[in-house]
Formats: C-alpha cells, structure tokens, sequence
C-alpha cells in the first residue's frame, strides 16, 4: 500500500466519524438545554481521565485510557446509543456493536485498523486497569449529568435509585474514590427527588 | 489541601467544561445539518491525531498531542470561538483567553491547574514538534468540513482563497503531506465554486 492511498483511507475514517456527532445520547447537557452527543461526550469523558487518573485502582497507563476513550463509543454511528438501563435494546447490542466495529475500523489501512479495534474490544471486555478506569469515568458521568439536570434522563426513562446503585458498583472497581462519590451523587439526587427510591423504606 | 477538596475542585472543573459544548464555531458539520461545537471539535481533532501521527514533520510524543488536543479550546467557555479570519476578533484575542485560561485551569488544584495551563500554553506558542503537529490537524479540520459541506462557513464570512492558501502553510510546517492535502481541498473547492479566488487569472 502507497502512502498516498493510506492517507486517503484516514481521511475517509476522519470524515466518516464525524457522524458520531449526531448521536444523541439519553443525557442532558448540565445547563439542561438539550440532549448530549456522543461525541462531545467522548470529549469530556477524555479530559475528565485527565483529571482523575490519581483515582485509579490500579496504575494506569494516562495515554492508554485517553484512547479507549477516544475510540469506546465509535460503534454508536452505526449501532446507535442503546441506554444502559434499556433492557431490550441491550439484547441485541453486542451484536450491532460488532459489526458497527467490523465497518468503522475496517475504514483504515490494516495495520491502524488493528489497533483501533484492539482498543475498542479492551475497552469493552473491561480486561486491564485502563479499560476499567476509562469505565468507571464513562458510568460515572452520567450520574454527574443528571444529578445536575434534575434527572431528566432518569425520569423520562422510569430509571429507579436501586439499578443506579448497581452501576455504581462497577465504578468502584475502576476507582474507589469514584464509586464513593458516585453513591453520594445517587444519594444527594434521591433527597432532591430527581431519582426515584420505590424500595426505600421512607 | 486533604484528597475529598481535590477531588471536589476536579469534579466543579469537570461540570463547569461541559459549557464548552454550547460553544459554536463557524463550521457546519460534514452533513450540514447545523455548525459544530467546540466540544465535539476537540474530540474529532484528537481521534484525528491518533490516526495521522505518522504524518507529522517530526517525531511526536502521541499521548503528549493528545493532551494538548483535549484543552487547546477549552478558553472558548469565556472567551468564545474567534473565527480564524475574524481581524477584528482576533486583535483582542489573546487578552481575552489568557483571562480565560487564569479562570478555568485555576478551578483545579494548584500542581493540576499549572499542568494543564503549561499544556494550553505550549499549544499557543506553537513551539514544540506536537504542538505544531496539533496546530496542523486543527488548522487542516476545517478545510476538510468547508470542502464538504459545499464551503458555507466561508461563504457566510467572505473568506477568500488566498486567506485559506495562507493558513495550509502552517499545516505544512507541522505535517508536510498534510500540507499538500490542503492545497488540494483548498483547489477543489475553489474548481467546484465553494471558495472564491478573485486573484485566479480566469
């Protein structure tokens, strides 16, 4: 392969994922204003690792989490956003997710497709301290976005405290202070009534 | 300062960027359908490093781009998107973001705040392989959305090629072949009447 056609297929790849622009996720922005994109939240989360890498489990590789993070979320320009409380939709998601992966990366030369799909497949078998910690930033984002925007997302989606509360727990494995907070943010957001606790005993 | 204020002040940083998501450039995104924020830009022009570092004009440190690629707009939450071709705007530029980047990197604790402000400050100065790599790619981008979305963004400012053919230099200086792909969606876009060029001799 010449270089010019490599450099022609990374352009296709470049111009095609800006679609992901366009994948409206269940999330409000904090300000409330509208639903979040994908790929602005793959920004955030991105800079949010930046920021948080001290409150790792394990030491983790700073470089290596801001690509599982880059790349985690690609799939979605075919595949679409599936809600993480969206019991249906999770059925079939690997498999839509797969062959979104098999499309998107085949987009690049070989060699660059490789290892663009070798960090989305880390990512998502969760297998290294970086794919957890990068996990724990995506699931605890949410959590941060709707405990601001009155949990909208939550509420327009019938999401109760309890199934919240369980994905706090995989938080904790990547990042224990994380997991703390993010039960402080479910907590704090049950008081106000943004997210319903029908098993409370209140 | 104790670990529970550190990770508060990283926790307000990290709410108060998601404002960067309502910053609006002068960029349509690649389909048209509306411009694009600065938030998802800075998302789209990272992956992009991650698939074009090969091409940069002297080795780079790729998490070290990255890094750069994630803050270098972070400015725009005070200080707006000035349009590159804005003369006005960008007389007044660099007061107006340096006021911006004392605000909004001083939210973090002192050791992280001066990190990513000694990152946002190398990416200005553009005086490091990876910050003229980054400054490259962030120049190139736009050319690449104007060439196809039918050039609205230049149309709408009367920007001319001459201006665009003067900016595809320091996409040059960072990453040569990425300068020779400019010149050509700069030429193709003037051949299909995107972009005037009243200096052609036609």
């Amino acid at each position: 392969m010449n270089p010019a056609s490599a450099l022609e297929q990374q352009i296709r790849f470049i111009i095609e994922i800006d679609r992901l622009k366009t994948v409206l996720r269940q999330n409000y922005l904090v300000d409330g204003s509208r639903r979040e994109n994908t790929a602005e939240h793959s920004w955030h989360v991105a800079l949010m690792a930046m920021v948080l890498s001290e409150h790792a489990a394990a030491p983790v590789n700073s470089a290596h989490v801001l690509e599982l993070l880059l790349v985690h979320d690609l799939v979605e320009i075919d595949a679409g956003d599936t809600f993480a409380y969206d019991n249906a939709g999770s059925e079939t998601k690997a498999a839509r997710e797969q062959a979104a992966a098999d499309r998107i990366f085949g987009l690049l030369p070989g060699t660059q497709a490789s290892h663009l799909r070798a960090l989305w497949d880390e990512y998502e078998a969760s297998d290294s301290p970086e794919a957890r910690f990068a996990l724990s930033l995506d699931r605890l984002m949410p959590m941060i976005h709707n405990a601001l925007s009155e949990g909208r997302a939550w509420q327009a989606n019938g999401v109760v405290a309890d199934k919240v509360r369980q994905r706090a727990e995989s938080i904790a494995r990547g990042a224990p202070a994380l997991g703390v907070l993010a039960n402080e943010f479910i907590d704090s957001s049950v008081a106000a009534g943004f997210l319903a606790d029908p098993e409370s005993p209140s």
